[in-house]
C-alpha cells in the first residue's frame, strides 16, 4: 500500500535525527517514505515531489532542515498538504536560524513547526493530523496518550 | 452543526490578532468556535475544554498566547487532537518568548507552531489538516492555492 | 513530619541538576519531597499535586524544566503557594527557551524564576521564603550568609 | 504599623511601572514602603537599607531596575530576606539585558525574578511568600485565585 | 537594451524599501527590471524567472524578503548568477529572522547577503559585481568612492 | 598569471576554515592568493593591500574574520572591488557577533556576507561574480550546478 | 589650549546622541573636539586622525557608531590611546549589532565599550581615565560622585 | 612599591581566564595585585576594597565576572577610578548574560567593557589608561603596537 506520510530532509547528515520519526510512525501503523532532497541543490526534485505528493496518495509531509532551512517552506509552496517543519540544530546560532526560517512563513503558506530536532514530535503530529479523518487512528492516539502518562518514553 | 475547529486565546487583548483566523476558516466553510481562556487563570476550564474537545466533535484546536505562552502546550497535554500554536508579539523580547514557549515542546506532545502573530496561517493549516480526510476540502484548498498565486491577499 | 517543600521536575533526565537542591535544604533542616511529573505527559497528576499541595502542608514548590518549560507555570496555575521555577539548559537555544517560558508569566500568576540550572539557589530561596514566618530559620540563614562570606561553597 | 514589604527601584523613571505593585499589595492588606535608590549612584544607601531591612521588620523586598539591573542582586547580597527582581524594559536589547542581569545570580544569593515589567506579579509573589507563615493571608490568596478565574483583571 | 540586474521582492509591501535601489543603479547607468514575486505564493513564477534569467541577459539578481525570507535562496537554487539577498525588517524578532534565513545558506548555493533593509547597498554591490568585467563601470565606481569620501549621501 | 581572487583572514587560527575555499576555486580554474592580515594589528597592511588590489589585477576579495570581524568592512572601505565576508564561529555568542559585524554595513560600502563559516560558498560566490564577465566560467558554473544536483558534495 | 578628548562619530545622524557627551566633559573642564568621520566612507581621514591624535596632544578618543560599528575598532587599530566605543541603537537587531561590533575586539587592540547610546558615560569614563594622571581632576570626580549620590541627574 | 592596577574576580573558577592579564601587565612593567571577591557573597569586602582603592594608590581596576556579572558595576559604584569589566563565558546564554550585565550601566557610573573572556585586552586597556599620564608608558605602548604589527601574539 502507498505511504501516507513523506519524510524529507535536506542532507544525508540529517538522517540520524530525522530517522527517529520512523519508530513513532510504525507504532501508529502509518506507512511512510523517506528521501533526502535539498531545496537548494535539487529544487526541481523538491517541487516535483511536493507538487505530486497529494496525487500519489500522501496526506502529510514532514521536512527537516538546518541553517537557512528553506526545505519545509519550499515544499509548502508546492502543495496544499499540511507540511510539518523540523528545524535542525547547528552549533553556530544554536538552531535559531533553522527555527526562524521554518516558522516565520508569510500569510497563505503555513509550516507546522515543531521543536529544534523534534522529529519524533513531527511523527506524533502527523498521526494526530491523519487521525482527524480516521477514527481508528484516533483510538490508537488515545491509547498512546495513556501510555505516555504511564511513563512511556517516546 | 457542531464546530470542527476551536480557537482559544489567553486574554481578551489577543482578540484583534486571533480573530483574523475567522475569515479564513469561513472561506473554507469550516465551522469554528472561539473562546478566551487563560491557562494560568482558568486552568480547570482549559483542561475541561481540551479533554472534552474530541468528544464534542472538534477536530483541530488553535491556541494563541503571548509571553510565556503556555496555552497551546497545556491544551495539547489534554487532547490527542492536533493543536496549532500562535505565538503573540510583545514589545519586550519581540515575541521570542512566546515563540520558544510554543514550539519547544518535549517529546510526545507536539504543538504545530506558526509564525508570530500568524493567526491566518493557523486557519490555513487547520483547513489543510481537516482536508487530509475530506476530499472536497482538498479541492477547495487547491482552488485557494491558485488564487494565492494569482494575487489573492490572505 | 510532613515536608514543607515539594520539588518537581519534568523528566528523569532533570534529576542530576535538580537533586543539587537536596543538600541545601538539608543544611537548613527543611523537610522536602521530590517527584518527576511532566506537565505535558501527566497533566492530571500535576494539577492534582499542585491543587492539594497547600492542604498537605507544603509551603513552597520548586519546579524545574527545560525546553518549553511549562511545569512551573502550570503548577502556579493550580496553587497559591509560591512556586520557584528552575529553567534547565539545553544545547539548542542555550537555555533561553526555558528561561523565557518560566519567567514571562502573565499578571496574576507569578513564577519566582532563578538562574538557568540554578537548583541550589531555588533551595536557598525556598529557605528564605519559609523564614519569613520562622524566626529560627531566619537565624540559620544569617549564619549561612556569614559562612558564604567566609568562603563556603554552595 | 511597620511595613512588611519594601519596594525599591533604581530611578524615578521606574515609578510608573513599579507603582503598579501598590494596588495589589493593598488588596491583600499588606503594608509596604517604596523608595528610589540606585545601586550605582547610592550604593551606601542600598547596603544600609538592605542590611537593616530584616531588623526593621521587613519580610520581603521587591527591586525593579532596567539596563544592567544590578539593584536586586546588590540588595540580595546584603540581606537574607527573599528579594524579588523586576527587570524593566528598554528599547535597546528589548529588556533582555535587565532580565539576564536579574536572574542569572550565582549560587548562594538568589533573586526571585518575575517577567519584564512584572511589578504586579512581584506583589502577588510577595503576598504568596508572606502567606507561608500567615494562614489568614493564605485564605485571602485563595479568594483572589477564585476571582482571577472569574475574570478579575489584575 | 536588456536589463542586467533583476530586482525581486516577496510582496508589494516591500516596495518602499526595495525601490531605494533604483536611484543607485541609475547613477551607475545599469539597466534593471523589478518584479514582485513570492517564493511561497508563486513558486513556479520564481523558478521560471530565475532559471531563465541568465539566458535573458541578466547578470545579477537582487532579492528582498522579510520573515522566513526564502526568496533569495530559492532564486539562488535556480540560477548560477550571483544572487544578492536583502533581509527586510519586521517588528517581531527585529529582522533577525530574515537575516538568518537569507545568509545561512548551505554549501554550494550562496546568497550574498547585505544589511537588514540594505537595498541601496545591494545596488552598489551589483555594480561592483558587474564592474569585475567592465572597466568603464570600474572607473565610475572609483569616482563614486571619491564622492562618498567627500560627503555624498547614498 | 596574476591571481583574480584575494583571500584574507584576520588570524592564523582562521586558516582551517578559510582554506576550504581553495579547492572550490581550483575546481573553477580561478587563480587566487591567500594572506593573513589583521585589520586591528596591521591596519596599514590591510589598507595598502585593499587599495592596490584592483590595480594588481584582483577582481574579487574574500575576507574571513571572527569576533568583531572588522576585516571585510575595512577592506571594503579601501576598494571598489566586491568584498565577500565570511563570519567565523566562536563559542561565545555563537558567531552572531561576527555575522552582525560583517553584514550590517552602512550605505555605500557593502560586504557580501555568506553563512557563518561559509568559506566554500564564498568561493562559489566569487566564481559567480567573475562569471558575470566570463562566458566560459559561466559554462563551468552551469556544469557545477548540474553536478550539485547529482549529489556532488561541496 | 589643545583638546584632550576627541569625539568621533560615523554619521551626522549620530550627533544628537553623541553630543550629550559635551556637557559632561565641560563640567569636568576637559577640552574636547568633535568630528564626523565614517570608517567606511573616509577611511583615510580616520587613520590619519587616529594616527596623529597622540602627537596632537589628545589623550582619550571616544567613537560612536551604529550597525556594524567599526569606527571604534578602526580608530583603536591606529593609536595607542585608550578608545571608548559607544554602540548606537538602531531598530533592527535593537543595538546588538553595534554592541557586538564594538566590544568583541581581538587580543591586542581593546575598545572600552559603554552601554548602547551611552555617550554620557563615555564622557565620564574619559574623565576617569584622564584623572589617573591628574590629581585635580580626581578631586573633581570625587565631588561629582557625591553629587550623583545626592540626586544629580547626569 | 604599591600596585597601580587591581584585578578582581567573582570566583576562584575565574582565575584561569583572568590570570592571562598578568603577563601583559608585566610586559608593560605595571605593578598589580589580584584578588577573588564576590559582589554577592562578600559585598562588604568589595565596597571596602573599591572605596579605598584610590587612596591605596591604585589607578585602574579590572573586574571579571560571569552570569549576572555585577562585580564590575558594584566596584564602579564605590570608586571614581576607571573600572574595566571582563564578562566571562558560560555555556548557558553563551556569555550574553555577563556582557549585558557589565556593559549596560546607567548614566553616571560607566564600566569600560572588553570582549567576553577578554582579560588580556583588559590589561592592554589598563596600560593605555595609565599611559595618559605617563610618557614612558606611552613609549612602551608604541613599541608594543609595532611588535603587534610584526606578528607578536598577545
Amino acid at each position: 500500500m502507498d505511504p501516507l506520510v513523506g519524510i524529507l530532509m535536506g542532507s544525508d547528515s540529517d538522517r540520524p535525527v530525522m530517522d527517529k520519526a520512523h519508530a513513532v510512525l510504525e507504532r501508529f501503523g502509518i506507512r511512510f517514505e523517506s528521501e533526502v532532497m535539498s531545496a537548494h541543490r535539487k529544487p526541481g526534485r523538491v517541487s516535483e515531489y511536493a507538487s505530486g505528493a497529494e496525487e500519489r496518495g500522501l496526506r502529510v509531509l514532514i521536512a527537516g532542515a538546518g541553517l537557512a532551512a528553506h526545505l519545509p517552506g519550499v515544499v509548502a509552496a508546492h502543495t496544499t498538504l499540511p507540511v510539518i517543519g523540523v528545524p535542525l540544530y547547528q552549533e553556530a546560532l544554536g538552531g535559531a536560524d533553522a527555527l526562524y526560517s521554518c516558522v516565520q512563513m508569510p500569510p497563505g503558506v503555513p509550516v507546522a513547526t515543531v521543536a529544534i530536532g523534534g522529529s519524533k514530535n513531527a511523527a506524533v503530529l502527523a498521526a494526530q493530523i491523519l487521525a482527524t479523518g480516521d477514527e481508528e487512528l484516533r483510538a490508537r492516539l488515545r491509547d498512546y496518550k495513556i501510555e505516555l502518562s504511564q511513563g512511556l518514553k517516546l
